[in-house]
């Protein structure tokens, strides 16, 4: 189901964006077709078109959500990579260095544009609802942003701002997604806040697992290990460990880059001493246990039940 | 009829802010009440909100769109001004300079969000056709900004080029502020149609009006003449002038700043002598002319066109 939904997908957008080729007006279109092609795992477009049958209704209902979602997705980190600094987005350069940050700031804009198009094709009896929340959702993640940056400059940030900030930043758009997807194809209100339920709480079990595989995580999957602490992150661990005992150790690596692997380790051994790591999984499971216990709530039938108790499960088992 | 648009728009889009006050959510609705607050003819939204009036609707059917307008275009200059490196957007520091370009950025991108959520208070009956409009027109004003960019690295650009960048960057949003206004008040796609050809060609009149205005206006209404030839900007009349005997003095003085008002005369002598200004004229007024025999066609009542030609007239006739 996953394979064929992401299979779906792929073709759904590449109809789209033919309308946009790279070449087209100046190249505005180029950064764009670049940033997609990166990849990614189109977990939020998937799970919006699985939504969507779920409900009832079939890809073709799900896709304009599915698009929007995925589009808008792209478009904040090519901003976010200018606010941040940020030289690579998976491995590869960032647009605002491969080409230039007004190029950046203005592709941007035009993705944004794009995935409000592509909403557009949504069934014209669900529009309304479905671009209500989009844009909610919209929003909060720009406030995530935002709050994320105002953190940078903070050292008293607590587990609960972390949290919230987190929630806006990354957890909103995928339970939006499941919300969307469901009521496209015409869910009803309650049904639709259901799924949003799961979605805020997978999201969140997400990030936590993110913050784990960026500490503790195995290098064999090629990802960098150690890069949040290194950069005197706020994380999830981060934070537990300041305020449980770790204070000390925390502070005395902050902005030091001179030799990396002995922060890491020291930090990391502060992590564990905290039992940051223990309390970030047994939140995570917490979380997933309570997206699992929403969804058995839901009535699916057998096939959904387990496609979406399986995108749960593996949030807190995936190593990348 | 103007004022009493202007204070109904007004009082509307307070409304709308006060669920974004500028002291929630760490800042990031400071700079779009800052630049909110510059001022503005805050000629699109009247238009939208004239145009609806004009098909029966009311200030209530107008507003959504009106406010989405005129949000949508206080975000494209947040976002231009940095990409042009502007210090002052109507005489006061720019969002980006006042704040950071990360500020200028996300407060930018959440600007364009609310205009967003503005659009979606639409009559859900016509939320599909008014979205339409709204995007497809966010999407030719990101690719006029792009244009324009482009044509600052060459000196060949047409005035054919020209004429489409500007349709682009200006006409099309004006040009669409009236179908959006119209289109929400129930009007036909005939004409909405109408409504959006007489905005194109009363926009672009604008636009040339702006230039002429930058180059030959009067000091006396607080504007910096001949900024524009100061930086060698490929308006319509620099364009002209280039293809009608005015190249040598053109390349001349070009990327020279040691003696501004030498630059300013002996720019402007040329462009007179390539009769760029006379030209531009007779341009801009066929434009109006062929926008207000579109509106004689549109069978209004007597108060609607005569407000809609004073708009068109008004293109002609102002000074700043």
């Amino acid at each position: 189901m996953l394979s064929r939904l992401r299979a779906e997908f792929d073709a759904g957008l590449d109809v789209f964006l033919q309308a946009f080729p790279a070449d087209a007006s100046a190249g505005i279109y180029e950064p764009i077709h670049y940033l997609l092609a990166l990849g990614g795992k189109r977990l939020r477009p998937i799970v919006a078109l699985a939504a969507a049958e779920a409900e009832g209704g079939d890809v073709a209902d799900g896709l304009p959500p599915a698009m929007a979602v995925e589009l808008f997705h792209n478009f904040t980190l090519m901003h976010d990579d200018i606010m941040d600094a940020a030289p690579l987005r998976r491995g590869m350069p960032t647009v605002h260095l491969k080409w230039d940050e007004n190029a950046a700031i203005l592709s941007g804009d035009t993705m944004y544009t794009l995935a409000n198009m592509a909403l557009v094709g949504t069934n014209p009896a669900h529009l309304s609802t479905v671009s209500k929340w989009f844009h909610q959702t919209a929003l909060e993640v720009c406030i995530g942003q935002q709050l994320d940056m105002s953190f940078e400059d903070r050292d008293d940030v607590t587990l609960a701002e972390y949290t919230e900030m987190i929630r806006l930043k990354t957890s909103v758009l995928l339970a939006a997604s499941l919300a969307m997807g469901a009521a496209a194809a015409g869910a009803s209100a309650e049904r639709q806040a259901a799924w949003y339920r799961f979605g805020e709480q997978v999201g969140l079990a997400f990030q936590i697992q993110d913050d784990l595989l960026d500490a503790f995580g195995s290098d064999a999957v090629g990802k960098q290990i150690g890069g949040d602490i290194l950069a005197d992150k706020k994380t999830y661990l981060w934070i537990h460990t300041l305020a449980s005992g770790g204070r000390e150790v925390l502070e005395s690596w902050q902005g030091r880059g001179d030799d990396p692997a002995a922060k890491i380790e020291a930090v990391r051994g502060a992590m564990v001493a905290a039992g940051a790591d223990a309390e970030a999984r047994a939140a995570m499971d917490r979380l997933v246990d309570s997206a699992c216990a929403e969804l058995a709530r839901m009535g699916l039938d057998a096939e959904h039940h387990a496609f979406f108790s399986g995108i749960a499960q593996h949030v807190v088992e995936r190593v990348s």
